[in-house]
């Protein structure tokens, strides 16, 4: 971590902060410029708290040199990493997460749990807890989800993945196979904490404005408590436009390969909020060498009714699903 | 709700989306025009999902004439809600919160809570369970620290507020007179339709990214479990702006009042991250008319080493507070 | 365009803006429902100020049904629009516009257009002049840029592509064959007009802040002088995150696609200012359909030296053209 | 400026570089830490790219420790600089700029030019020339306006402020007092350079999407030309929130204060877009400690018709007048 002090910085101030600095268990080198001095910090700086130390009167600028993060960063873990997800290995070859937004019948969830395994999808995704911005919108079916899943499962062998809310529903998760943290939740520490202590893989999708670093930070969390089974999801990030619901941030792809080793899945369906904008940037996402793509896929007679909402009909998945094989083995 | 179809939109369709429509018990007002079809949905449409119907391929715009939100409305409540923490009337006069960002030691909190209360502040602030982007920073003193804000409390009479972050630790709270709802939790709903259930105020922070509206519906989560006693509060956005550490959206204020009756108390020094930028954010704050504010004040000779940090000291609260009240009489 | 009136408007009031609006050459289909009246409004509305009218005390919100451009709308131009930059089609197949960030040398500039040209590349892009956040930094080789342009030109047969910054430069463009406006000036109404009268194509390129429809209302300034000939360009728009230099909104391509005749170009070099980013965007840029991709390539040895810089090397933009090509046939 | 180098950067790379900086005239200070070595820059670094230093492979991070700008910054000029506008001294005391967004009638601006007056404005606004994001859109009454500036100008003896979009229609400025350049050109560096070079105060405004440091470089890019009569305007950037027309940043003052010796005018009717909105925000940039206020006023029936609108009635203008000039006596 480098310390840029102010120019004119009287010698005491500078000797206190160098002394208080040294009571933090850190070694401080010090360089006295003509106008100003610079400190490096030495030794473990993840639990120091930059924003501290910068909003001092005699500081610049605080710049971490290593990442606050240490269990997920690349860079004491070189080989990318792979998450056993019931038998599927996410991050080896591209995998496919397929399903309807909620779980709303036993018809309609294993219909499209049959169908997107016939197009070559690896997991089933499906919403039993749904987080939702009107207490009076419909919360989903809860227990007797999950139990739709797990038909699901049965029935197709696909593994499933779902989003758990709060950590005091886990009991009810036993036949899940991967535990998805919303993005409303990325910054529950208190949930990211407990799922540190679980012997299951975890979706973590980043927050509607949360920094890459900030979603790091967060894996890290899980990581520390000692289960470093964590894939990575983004969903798109909340701008100044509105022609989508929100903007899908695919750079994150490439930015994450150079400071992360864990896998990485994108999610177009909840970004756009609309079908038709769904194949490209999946195709997009896989061109920029995205580990998997999760896509909202549904059978469901109401939606079918207009042709509309954000999810594909399993035909069209099954087309979107053959190119993005083919562009796979042009990047890869 | 305002629903406007797309032109030339077959017959047919539009009769399948008008039946469809019937069956969500919503009355349908058709209004045919030359070019387009209008239609309004008549009823209870809190629970309708704008946003499935809006990505219909037959439809243009979704709009929402009556607000989601119906018991934080002031559509439905005129007259502005006091809300009584440890007999403070927030929302009636100026409400000073003030005091230490994190619990530290008994000294610490005993000493600024008494300096606040010279000033003139109503209510004790002070973290216990603290939520970092970092796992491996200071946590908080957790239940040590709620008991040193009791100490406070009992040597001061200021009532206290502090962040919960579980609602199993709720149970730790008994002598707590508010709890507050983190920026990073404003979507926890799990935590949110809990809090409905207990009978103390809640302060609910703004979240980073957030719109005035998700504020509004987060507080109708609360209030829609029986628990009205909710205080709004803002702490500043994120924006592309790096000179503040968020943009205080003090606009917020006027949008409040004409949108609910909830109280509204602006939070500048989170929202600016530096003490020298408190004191006007804080004045400009009263101006437009909030009913409190929220600030963070310290004795702490670490931080006094330096002059820094976004903390004032209780003289600069002091001299604050003063000029706060003088510019409340000028614009009530 | 809709207009919906607030409840409860007195009948006067609601007379008197109907009449308003029919001076304003409207015409207005009125619907009564029980709570609220919804007005269409009926012939050109694309003079009509939304804003304004939103802003009326009894209005809850205006929203436009046809979109407020028309020259540059899908709409009334259903095929896609092909631009002929110096005899390379634009929008017919893929296009690679390719070349360094500033003119420097003669040596430079025709070095690199010799290996760009090598390797596929179709126009050639420099700045002459160059639109710099510091009055203090190079501001481009201005008329010397443009001849050195003219000879690699001469040397290569590449059309150039280069930007201008006002339109009083114009006379020393005309061996330039595409005109680019920069991000910073997409909304200089003024030099927009005077492109409308030039005849030469137009590379449009979105502001950091500018949504997808202010873009377009941007094309129609031109497109309304007489110059149809508009050629899009995303590059980046400015969003919170800082791990890249912008956000590059790739979701533009399939929204444009269906909002617009004009062929669209993706600028990934400075949306993510960083070599290494470059070509995962690229390929994604070109999965999801974009006409043709604008990159940075030079041969500088001050770069090359730390192999640095947003730049590719001709070497690396050699390989990804390869990439670029083969996904093209994937996608179309 | 500090230039952070990677840890373990090959010692032939880093001579290369510390050469390479010599040759742009910069001296470096060399300080090797264990880990990674860190260049300090001494010289003239406004000119240095740092964009370009931080991209190489080698550099971690590079930050500047004196600001880009230099005639704008409070460090070389500490006193508060105050502009005259016709007789009006900007920057000395409280300043209200008032009158119509757009100058429409004789009547009109006349009208509201001696109703403000009467309310104790100092300066008149108006367009002339209106930069609209429609090309279909009234574009302003133009010389014709500005003639109907003059009289107003004459018949009250109120300075003059309006918006130039073009250096060509500079002559027929001659009787405006202060050149305005709007948010849309604050980075339309040609038209800041000429700006540079005119005899007259201008009056800057923020875009929607820049940073402060970019406002104060584009002031700086008109001061580096000679003319140092600069005032600053915020009014709203863009953000996520669309209850407001943008959000009014106003800490933007207190930070403009400490960079900057440069008056700063806040327009809170383009940031709200919502006349109730302008009093209580106008009220916090007052008590936040802005040198002015640039308010809307009209008094034209068709408005006035339904009390709509961002503009406030003269009425309004006045109540809100006293209560300003009493806040401003709390503050300073």
């Amino acid at each position: 971590m480098i310390c840029v002090l102010k120019t004119h910085v009287p010698q005491e101030k500078e000797e206190e902060l160098i002394r208080w600095l040294k009571t933090q268990n850190l070694g401080v080198h010090v360089s006295r410029g003509e106008k100003q001095t610079v400190l490096g910090l030495i030794g473990d700086t993840s639990a120091v708290d930059a924003d501290l130390i910068e909003s001092l009167d005699i500081v610049e600028v605080v710049r971490r040199v290593s990442e606050p993060y240490k269990t997920a960063s690349r860079q004491f873990h070189p080989a990318d990493s792979v998450v056993d997800v019931g038998g599927v290995m996410v991050g080896e070859g591209l995998t496919f997460i397929a399903g309807p937004c909620s779980v709303e019948t036993e018809e309609q969830v294993v219909g499209v749990a049959k169908s997107i395994k016939a197009s070559g999808a690896h997991i089933l995704r499906g919403g039993a807890f749904k987080p939702r911005t009107s207490p009076y919108s419909f919360q989903g079916l809860k227990d007797e989800g999950l139990k739709l899943l797990s038909l699901a499962k049965k029935e197709t062998g696909l593994p499933i993945v779902t989003e758990l809310m709060d950590i005091y529903h886990l009991d009810l998760f036993d036949d899940v196979d991967c535990i998805q943290v919303g993005a409303r939740n990325m910054q529950n520490y208190e949930l990211l904490k407990e799922l540190g202590h679980v012997d299951k893989p975890v979706l973590l999708k980043r927050g509607l404005a949360n920094t890459i670093e900030e979603l790091l930070m967060s894996a890290e969390y899980i990581m520390a408590g000692g289960n470093e089974k964590v894939i990575l999801c983004e969903r798109g990030i909340r701008t100044f436009e509105t022609a989508t619901r929100n903007t899908l941030d695919l750079s994150i792809i490439p930015v994450l390969r150079e400071k992360t080793h864990l896998p990485v899945i994108i999610d177009p369906s909840h970004a756009t909020g609309k079908s038709s904008l769904v194949p490209p940037m999946a195709l997009a996402a896989v061109a920029a060498g995205a580990d998997g793509v999760m896509i909202e896929v549904h059978n469901d007679p109401i939606h079918a009714l207009c042709d509309g909402a954000q999810s594909l009909t399993p035909d069209q998945f099954s087309a979107l699903a053959d190119k993005m094989r083919t562009i796979r083995e042009v990047v890869s």
